[in-house]
């Protein structure tokens, strides 16, 4: 298949070590052949192992077997693990953009995107929210037609908002929002894992759902006529359901992802399950592009202390995603 | 031990099916000495074990071994299996008095109580919010000094806000109200737990626990203060925490209980993890008092199909706590 690409993010992060380590579990963990788009001596500080630069990403799958193949971009300056500057930030900014053209352009099969540091990104000049603003403009796609998916192995969540201030949420939340992420979700489904008639939940907003209004009035006012209208256009969903009872192994059995109306109620049952393993996939776009489901950990980089888990799962996923739409 | 009480609930619901089948499983569950407080025919209908009637708690350790023995409150009226009535809430009001008044007294070593119907119990006058309320008031305690823990077997979370819509919480949500759910939920994992030194995690209210206010206040203005005061009364208490990534298992070894802002944010993990096993517990009461953490279900009411393994969790439990107090 065609090699996937996997930008290593903030070179002083934890980026370079856990796509260094993905590679190395190449083979037991079934992986697709994949290049690192970033800078060499990024890869050289946090690993040992045989890194080969490329010049195309055409020459990635007949090097994948012996060594990382390597994209450089420009330059990364000094890099210091656990020490993020504007230069490093440059240098993520490069890969990402060089990751999501060569995705864009069918060169590279998906997207896979290592952590950046966004306040160093914001003080380049990066106006965008984070790397998923920044790949659906890339992709001409607006952001309210794109969704956010956390996967895991045993469940799949969307947050219709996400990084809001909770108290804001209600007023944000209409009955339009949530039909675009529904629509986004279910297309997913069928695009990017080959469901080809999606199952949704969605979770209320109060405790309970709102007990019929007496708990709180988002369900009847926004969520429900939202739901019926989803129904009306042929959509299997059911909801809003009590958010607290709708993440036990039973319950996830009945639906493919879980509609959330905010962050944590997305996130927390998503990592308390598959905090080692959660992938982020953005649904919506003409591109497949996931990544871990965690941050730079400046904290512990460069002290060989990264778990690659969710790398290495967002690197799997990618590759199951691009296979299900070359079939589709 | 002091034999426990256990009040059957609503007897058109599951509750008097998982008490017998507790007490079918008392010896493979290790369950301590219990007797049952409601109407026999209720159980009758139920199940077609052993039942005893005993006109004293006192002679209910010497019946356990051999039957189920019962307390008898008055007459439920005609009891149909998930078809609740006014005579029935009538009975497991009753029943609820009865068993905590034992407790109160000390006649029984903890109180135990299963599911009513709210619904049923206002339409017969109720004015409590629910049997946590009420069997805080008959022990003279208010109701911001009692605190509800939800606890499982590898997890215990207290929310600090319950059954109120979640656009009010920000509103209710104050420093005294976070410091009194943070002493009430650590005096009990010291008398309930026999944990001499608690530690407690207190999870943000926004995304992130509010990025330093760029995704919220709430953390900056109202928990902070009050965990910087907790300190200073000497507790051991982290936070706020990101609520998304508290859950995990290495993040939670590393506390006993975590304090939750709000209904969801508590019992989404909790559920999560232990669907089947959670157990309610009141915390600041001068008895112990636990029950499962479910409804009444009437849906499956009467069909034999009721799962009892939050009531065994609820007795098991209760009987831990009433031995850590007996040894206090």
């Amino acid at each position: 298949m065609t090699p996937l690409a996997v930008s290593l993010g903030d070179p002083a992060g934890i980026g370079p070590e856990i796509v260094a380590k993905a590679w190395a579990c190449r083979e037991s963990s079934g992986l697709p052949p994949f290049f690192a788009i970033g800078d060499a001596r990024a890869l050289a500080l946090a690993w040992a192992g045989p890194v080969q630069r490329i010049s195309s990403p055409l020459d990635a799958t007949g090097v994948f077997p012996d060594a990382l193949p390597l994209l450089q971009v420009e330059d990364a300056g000094d890099i210091k693990p656990g020490v993020p500057d504007l230069a490093g930030a440059r240098c993520s900014l490069d890969a990402l953009e060089m990751a999501a053209g060569l995705a864009r352009s069918g060169t590279a099969g998906a997207l896979v995107t290592g952590p950046v540091s966004k306040a160093q990104l914001y003080a380049i000049g990066f106006t965008h929210a984070g790397q998923t603003e920044f790949v659906a403009e890339r992709c001409g796609v607006s952001a309210d037609n794109v969704a956010m998916m956390l996967a895991g192995p045993s469940l799949r969540t969307v947050p219709i908002t996400t990084h809001v201030p909770l108290a804001e949420v209600a007023g944000m939340l209409t009955t339009d929002l949530i039909m675009a992420k529904a629509h986004a979700t279910a297309r997913g489904l069928q695009r990017d894992f080959g469901i080809a008639a999606p199952r949704l939940a969605i979770a209320g907003f109060n405790p309970h759902a709102g007990e019929q209004g007496a708990l709180g009035r988002e369900e009847i006012d926004i969520i429900i006529p939202a739901v019926e209208a989803l129904r009306a256009d042929g959509m299997d969903i059911v909801g809003p359901l009590a958010a607290d009872t709708m993440f036990h192994p039973r319950a996830r059995a009945r639906y493919d992802a879980a509609l959330c109306i905010y962050h944590d109620q997305a996130l927390i049952p998503l990592k308390t399950l598959h905090f080692d393993e959660g992938v982020n996939l953005t649904l919506g776009l003409p591109i497949v592009r996931t990544s871990p489901d965690h941050g730079t950990a400046f904290g512990i980089a460069g002290t060989d202390r990264a778990d690659p888990g969710a790398m290495i799962a967002a690197i799997a996923l990618a590759g199951q995603c691009a296979r299900h739409r070359s079939r589709g």
